[in-house]
């Protein structure tokens, strides 16, 4: 049975001190709602990793820049809950503005040089809101294994180094990217394509699975594959950003090794959308 | 007896464990060293409270300016030991430089308007230098209570604030300013005072009497008051601000209540004098 909790955390937080005395293991996977089968995916993680899994579902308003789509981020918690629940959520807890963010809240957490790059660059407010409100979830919810997905990786490295700088006792756990059938990235905001939009929006994945195949074939040189594999962009694809980068500190890569991550950052439309993967 | 460990806080962790184990509540007295009988008394407020108290002795590179003392600060690990240990502190850690700011360290507390007043105009990296060496540290030690002196007080509202935004489960415990006996508020910049100093840096002290006077003969006025008390400030004394502020947000006040603290903040000779009192 998943357990539903609105509001104010402390239901849960008693619900899971109950569980720590009987020796549980504490499984988090933080979320902004509008779950598909990436978020269920960390949650089946969670489970197998023979935790008690708690899901939290907040559209976080810190990490939004006032142009972007903070008010019309989809929001159904009925049916979040269904999908949590059915993926082995055991507490699916939905805090509210107020419980995070209090009107006399006014510390936040700053994140390093790891989020002045790719994504850090068009949206400075995005990593310094989601490392706020993941050190105070994480604060509040006080888990063994937090669980996040590789495809906002640079996320997963910044969360990585905030739980190492601050000495928390979490380990983070990052899982692969799940994917529709047709290649593109599992996003909450794939729901705003349209059909015509779709075959646009894989570029991202094509142009990974280009860079794949070159460096299979011997490709070394960074600068000689982004110049090929950006030859044939598509007009409407703003792109964003499109660079190598080794996976700890997202320095850029010259010379390409297996563990180089190709980096992807566009928008179709207003539509974010990004993806990444390791080349080799 | 008293246990000094110096470096790596492993060995203070595991031997925490224990206690904890064994019920026992951890006070915490961070600390720069130089110790004085102001730290000497929140060691004993810790030990009186019942804890087993941990004191930490760093003095924290993050919280200085390039132009500030962070080099020639006093250090003097020995004599902290003896004294840390006369106040009852039962484990003294001398974490390195490196312990707490390893090369790849990059996150960092941003404390929010609370640090944007009073010494944080002048110096704008000393409040985000300590709160983020604070959360280290009490994530470290994981103590149940902590404790600062009313001397920093600006510090003391920014850490109860930082605690709770983070909601991290401390009670943070502040304790009164301790004095010489002409009156000076006890720190570890005092021996750098000469004879001829020390009557212009008693300014403050007399200061703060001469507000809690006016205030009990009827002045309510803050700015009236401001006025007299700066009328025959020392030409030597560099004031950098004299304030009334409410004490939990440090909102300037206009109309003077009992619970009014007065804010002083100096240079004499380049060293930083600071002092403040309610003035009811």
């Amino acid at each position: 049975m998943s357990q539903r909790i609105d509001g104010h955390p402390y239901p849960m937080i008693q619900a899971l001190e109950q569980y720590r005395r009987e020796g549980q293991t504490i499984g988090f996977v933080p979320t902004m709602g509008c779950l598909h089968r990436g978020h269920q995916a960390l949650i089946e993680a969670s489970r197998n990793d023979g935790n008690l899994t708690v899901v939290s579902v907040f559209v976080n308003p810190a990490q939004f820049g006032p142009n972007e789509d903070f008010d019309k981020y989809p929001r159904d918690n009925d049916r979040d809950y269904e999908l949590a629940a059915a993926a082995g959520g055991d507490i699916v807890w939905y805090p509210d503005v107020a419980d995070l963010y209090p009107a006399d809240a006014q510390t936040s957490v700053r994140p390093g040089a790891l989020a002045d790059k790719l994504c850090g660059i068009s949206r400075p407010q995005f990593f310094p809101g989601i490392c706020t409100v993941v050190l105070k979830l994480f604060n509040l919810v006080r888990p063994h294994q937090a669980y996040f997905g590789e495809k906002d990786y640079q996320q997963l490295a910044i969360i990585r180094r905030m739980v190492a700088d601050f000495y928390l006792e979490i380990d983070v756990v990052g899982c692969q990217t799940v994917r529709e059938t047709d290649g593109l990235a599992m996003s909450s905001r794939n729901r705003y394509l349209t059909e015509a939009d779709r075959d646009t929006a894989l570029t991202l994945v094509r142009t990974i699975e280009a860079a794949r195949r070159a460096f299979a074939e011997g490709e070394r040189n960074a600068a000689a594959l982004k110049t090929h594999l950006t030859k044939a962009w598509p007009k409407d694809l703003e792109l964003d950003y499109l660079d190598f980068r080794e996976p700890d500190f997202l320095e850029e890569e010259h010379q390409l090794k297996a563990e180089t991550r190709l980096f992807l950052g566009a928008w179709l439309r207003g539509i974010r959308l990004i993806d990444n993967a390791a080349i080799g």
